[in-house]
Order: structure tokens, then sequence, then C-alpha cells
């Protein structure tokens, strides 16, 4: 199939800076601040974008190895199919965070919940809101029993290149 | 910068082969059933993936104008800047809907809740978690008074490429 080429539109900045001992969702992340810095040339895109809460970020797992079909995942000591995973070894490594929007100043939003790597190169923001957003669930499959230990999991390097 | 090239992993059903007329986010699509297709050469990574019910798809707004960093979305009558919007006319046109599963099929998912374009291409496939994906939000922006009429509005051409 035909290649469809997307373009960083900023970057992410972060604490970490390098997968080890990273939180591995924004929910393990409570308290760690970060920020998105948006390329000028979409400054415009960002008007009143203090006015939300919260925000989905796209980003590039720049980092990621080449895709398995199969990993095991942080969370679990078993392997599990990559589409019921969120693991950065994805056919199309993009990642999603949402985030707290904790302030703006320019092209630059700081933000709490950092759960990448700094220099991830930023795909798209888009505003977080619950009506479109928040679905109730039956089955969480695999991570059902599992979810809890993601406030303290943290990552290893299994899902990345080397330096 | 760079392009970071993507490659759809499959193909998205849907009885919309025009935006008039369609949900414009999956709270307004209730009962629209459709399917994704995915790539047979992708099948092992979709293991197990009927225990989820709930699934986020990331694809190609394939049919998108444009970017416009300044819009007018289809839930107000005043334009807003396209990072405070859900517009498929954006920098990075990847668009992002949760939808239900509601069976498997080898590699056709049968789903529900379906905003999307017959033959969008499929980007990436990922597990709906609510301990990750569900946030507690203070501010919702423009969307605040706006957003309840989501259920009953409905696309027109004005993010669209004519055919």
């Amino acid at each position: 199939m035909t290649e469809i080429p997307f373009i960083p539109i900023g970057t992410i900045r972060s604490p970490y800076d390098r997968p080890e001992g990273m939180p591995i969702q924004v929910v393990g992340a409570a308290g760690i601040k970060g920020s998105v810095e948006v390329d000028p040339a979409y400054a415009e895109g960002l008007a009143d974008i203090g006015g939300f809460s919260h925000l989905i970020l796209l980003y590039h797992f720049h980092r990621a190895r080449a895709a398995s079909l199969t990993v095991v995942p942080f969370l679990d000591t078993l392997p599990h199919s990559i589409f019921t995973t969120r693991a950065p070894a994805r056919p199309n490594p993009i990642g999603l965070s949402v985030v707290r929007l904790l302030s703006v100043a320019g092209c630059t939003l700081e933000i709490e919940g950092v759960d990448v790597l700094d220099g991830t190169p930023l795909l798209d923001i888009k505003p977080y809101v619950p009506a479109f957003d928040v679905h109730a669930v039956d089955k969480i499959g695999w991570f059902a029993g599992k979810v809890g230990a993601v406030v303290r999991t943290r990552a290893d390097d299994r899902f990345s290149n080397p330096d």
C-alpha cells in the first residue's frame, strides 16, 4: 500500500531521555511535567487552546524498535498481540497520550502527565472532550486484573532502539 | 522537518461514501455499523482482540482538504483554531474514533459507532482502557454549551475534497 507522509509539527519535552524508569501511561505520570513546543508556523492553530484542561497528543514513537506483532507488554509477563497492547513497537508507531494543560506561552504548552521521551516528534493536538472520549466498556481483555499496576509500573528498553 | 512515512494497515468500511449526512463523532453514530478490514499480513497482531469491547482506531482523513489553521467546526458558527477542534483539515490529517467491537472473523472486525468515510485507510488499532483513557476535565473551551448537539449534528463537505 502507498505510504502516507506525516510531518512533525513540534517537539515534546520531558524529563526522560531514555525509556528506563519512564511511566508507561499518563495515569502513572501524575506530577510529571513537560512541555510541547509547537513549530511557530502553526501558532494560529493554537488560539484559545488555554481554555482546555486536557489535550490529546498524537506523536511518533521515534525510538521504537521495528514492529512486532506479538509482544510481552510492561503490564504482563505473557505475550499479547500488538493491537491489544499500547506498546510502541507497532506497525505504525503512533503514540497517544491525554495530558493536562497547565499553561500556554506563545507556542509552548506546559503540560502534566508526561509519559513520553524527551524530543518526541509531535504529530497532532486534539481537544479532549468527555462527550466524545469517555466510553463505558464491558471488556478490557487481558488488562483485566492487570491494569491497577499501571500507576507504579515503569518502562524498560524492550521496545526501544539503542542510542 | 523530516517526513515520517506511515502505511495503511487496512481499510475501514462504513455506510458513508461522502461526508454529507455523516455523524461527526462516534457519540452521534449509535447503531451505525461498519467494519475494519485489516491486511492479512497483520493477522497475528489481532489475536484475542475479541476480548475487548471498545477499540481506538487511528486513521488517515484521506478525503480532507489541505490544512486550515482556523476553521468553522460543525458544532459552532464561529471560527476556532484547528487544534481546539476535531476537524479533518489538520496539518497531519489523523483521525481518532473509539468504536464498539461487535465481533471478529479472521482479519475483519465488525464495529458499531462509525463516523468515518467508507474506504478510510487504517493506521492503528489500540485497546480502549478506561484506566488510561478516561480523564476528569475542568475545562472544554468553546465546546462548553455546544457539545450536546453532537448527537444530532451531521457533517457536510466543508472539510473534504471534491470527488
